[in-house]
């Protein structure tokens, strides 16, 4: 098992903690490594062998890191199905090992001088998918989907005090979250849906319209549809496509309102569905049908 | 003009360089703010009342930050319409000042010692939206709309370097940036078009065959907004409501992606419109019709 040749792949060839070895043939990705498994050596099968590749690697990456003066990088949480930044804290060379082996996001709390795993108190975890260093290799992205609100106020994320919202100083009313886009628009129909179970009936906005008549909403989402297809099909122009999508859009998110679901979790299945070759499988479930 | 009563709201009462004062009303948003002008002040008439009052505000929220031994903050700036994390940096008292008064990203650079806007050279700048602090009052997103890339590399964010993607160490191909769900799959379906160009006839993916066929797609469009509908009109569960969004927005982006049109114009689309009441527009536009 150990006769293995360095020049397969040097990068690989590291003996971390735990005598893990990893050599890897050249092959383009894991797909590829699973396929060319009389390149692929390792000295213990305790773990599976892309974990040993990914730990290898990341032995190598966190080489190039330039830590601070206290061995420290920004390491900032963001949601892998909506964007959302959840929070920013530190990590040490110790904290992205354990965040790789555990696939949780984990931190160096500098007050407490210790790592920290977040949602080791509350069970909020943060599940990673990917930690991406930047060009600088000073600052790291934790990709990940939290179990359930980030911040300790309970909110979603750590970040809702905005600058150029007026609203906030004055106390008047709950926070606004940083939102992206599609988020920010899927906030404002959520509001004009709860609006509506207060307000008398008076001169309603096109949200509320349609989210009280089903059959205008439907009628809608179908026509949408109809004008986004005929820009392909007629040869319109990009700028009508984009809108036409914009117009699906937002049809379609009052739909998700109406029966209560979130953007996210639509995000979710999508992730789940291609990441599993769930397109291809989609396409023989049609085929068969 | 400068006979104001403090107890209107006394957060806003702060005098900063330039003899800004700004009076508000106890308003709900800059809506309300515009409608009770009688309680609206102005000691100098250089900037719009409403830049004054979030500068104002600004000063306060500035106050209760915990800026470093070095007097910065992390400040991470994001893309108002993807969420992408464009880049991470640190800013300062005067950075934020800066940010929010020439609304382009301005951070303070450690190793020159002094403040820096992003683009100031390239001319890829990053155009404020709105600015956020987190619940420790330690790190500040700047969402944001970048003029072109971000990264110094040509990339469009700074991060490109996936801990978990075991093609990167071994140069094979490009880089591979930090994606969330939506531009992830948007990714995905922009290289099997690419793949179209170069392949044989072969067996196809369901993506491909959806690029190279316009009937097929148009048709598979229509039919999962009417499916969508359908979870609607015959109350299905709302994990089939899911199920079926993610269908449509699959099929729209693979349409999105034969117009070369990326879903990135799409939301900003979204957010001029239903930022400008383009949603009440589009309603009355829709009335006329």
């Amino acid at each position: 098992m150990m006769a293995v040749s360095y020049s397969l792949c040097p990068q690989f060839l590291r003996v971390s903690s735990g005598a893990r070895l990893c050599i890897s043939s050249g092959g383009n990705n894991w797909d590829t490594h699973k396929k060319k498994t009389r390149h692929l050596v390792c000295a213990s099968t305790q773990k599976p062998v892309k974990d040993f590749c990914i730990e290898s690697k990341a032995q190598t990456l966190l080489d190039s890191v330039k830590w601070d003066d206290k061995g420290l990088a920004v390491a900032i949480a963001q949601n892998v199905d909506t964007g959302a930044i959840l929070m920013q804290g530190f990590a040490n060379r110790d904290a992205v090992l354990t965040t790789i082996s555990s696939r949780k996001a984990t931190f160096y709390s500098r007050s407490r001088s210790m790592l920290w795993t977040k949602g080791e108190t509350s069970m909020n975890f943060i599940n990673i998918h990917d930690i991406f260093l930047d060009c600088d290799r000073d600052s790291i992205i934790y990709l990940g989907k939290p179990d359930g609100p980030t911040c300790h106020t309970g909110s979603e994320t750590c970040y809702y005090t905005s600058v150029f919202d007026l609203k906030e100083l004055q106390q008047v009313e709950g926070n606004k979250l940083a939102l992206t886009t599609l988020y920010s628009l899927e906030s404002t129909i959520s509001q004009r849906k709860a609006e509506l179970a207060v307000e008398e009936n008076g001169k309603s906005s096109w949200t509320k319209r349609l989210l009280k008549h089903n059959d205008l909403l439907c009628s809608k989402i179908r026509e949408e549809a109809e004008e986004l297809c005929k820009t392909l099909e007629e040869n319109e122009d990009k700028s009508r496509t984009a809108s036409e999508m914009a117009d699906v859009l937002y049809h379609a998110m009052v739909l998700l309102a109406v029966k209560d679901v979130k953007i996210e979790d639509v995000m979710q299945v999508l992730r789940q569905r291609f990441s599993q070759s769930g397109i291809e499988e989609k396409r023989s479930r049609i085929s068969e049908s």
